[in-house]
């Protein structure tokens, strides 16, 4: 997406080799106009795979697979990743390593609304070890619900999730990929 | 907001005397349809405030604020609630207690997304005893811009930070006001 790319070259900012901060319309801040731009070409790749239900995980999924939700005219569900007194007590579980934070957590669905018979769509902001991607693939595998794909909208090439995905069957559509980051400067794929 | 304590009444969960599970369209799942009845809600109300950003705080905050945010046109910005290696270090902070986990916890917002001319409307799914709307207020003071109201999805009216945001002179505009809950049942004011 041409116009994803362009925006981060312009506001993305670069910490290291690994790191890519794009706080200002999708992180922190939210540009909500462009998100809806995002949604639709979420819509464009995935409009013909019968999804029912879109699942992402908080916090920074949910913008932008709430706003992408408009289009498909679908419930979004978002993993919570804490303990909360108030989460139902029959969920879907799944462990999650963050390497961003260096710690593993846990991702919890409720039983409630995924169904066998949905149809999912898996979106994020970020795919970079795919861990996160795996935890909701096997949270939907656990509910026998059928994982349609997964919208990304930044995926570092550089690391191995995007290829393990692939290579599980996931039809990932990631909307940037970047191939490498170096002296500030990033080159996409 | 009718259509909002309809859908309370039918597919709320009371649990004790104060909690209220709304999860299968606010807080877990989200029902993207509804969230635009409720963002448009808030337009109505707050759109001559002239409002140049929208603050809410992660996560079930997120979606409401996104939502609404398309009929302002104007940006969110997510107030973040833990340590995250990626977040920008000039940062305002507060420190809110949440009484639904029983703990502190400090929430973030970075210096490059409030500025002393903006004017900033709060966006919250919740008001019980207002801890987290006044850490977001504490915020928007610190940056030296306006608060110009609170869009609240459901306030606990038997509870005390509506009484006492509106006694420090805030908007508070609440779409369902509980007055109480008792044996299961939701009693509106």
């Amino acid at each position: 997406m041409q116009q994803l790319k362009e925006r981060i070259l312009s506001d993305g900012l670069v910490k290291g080799d690994d790191i890519l901060k794009v706080d200002n319309f999708l992180n922190h801040q939210l540009d909500v106009d462009f998100l809806n731009e995002i949604g639709q070409e979420f819509w464009s790749y995935f409009q013909d795979k019968g999804v029912t239900r879109i699942l992402t995980i908080e916090a920074s999924g949910i913008a932008v697979a709430a706003i992408a939700a408009q289009y498909f005219h679908v419930p979004v569900v978002f993993a919570k990743k804490v303990e909360s007194r108030n989460l139902d007590e029959e969920v879907y579980v799944s462990k999650v390593y963050s390497f961003t934070k260096d710690r593993s957590y846990e991702i919890k669905v409720s039983k409630r609304y995924l169904q066998p018979s949905d149809r999912v769509l898996i979106i994020d902001d970020f795919l970079a070890k795919g861990k996160a991607v795996l935890g909701l693939k096997d949270i939907i595998e656990q509910a026998g619900a059928t994982l349609v794909g997964a919208g990304i909208v930044i995926e570092k090439g550089f690391q191995q999730g995007g290829q393990a995905l692939r290579a599980a069957g996931v039809d990932v559509y990631s909307l940037a990929i970047i191939e490498r980051m170096k002296d500030g400067k990033i080159i996409f794929a």
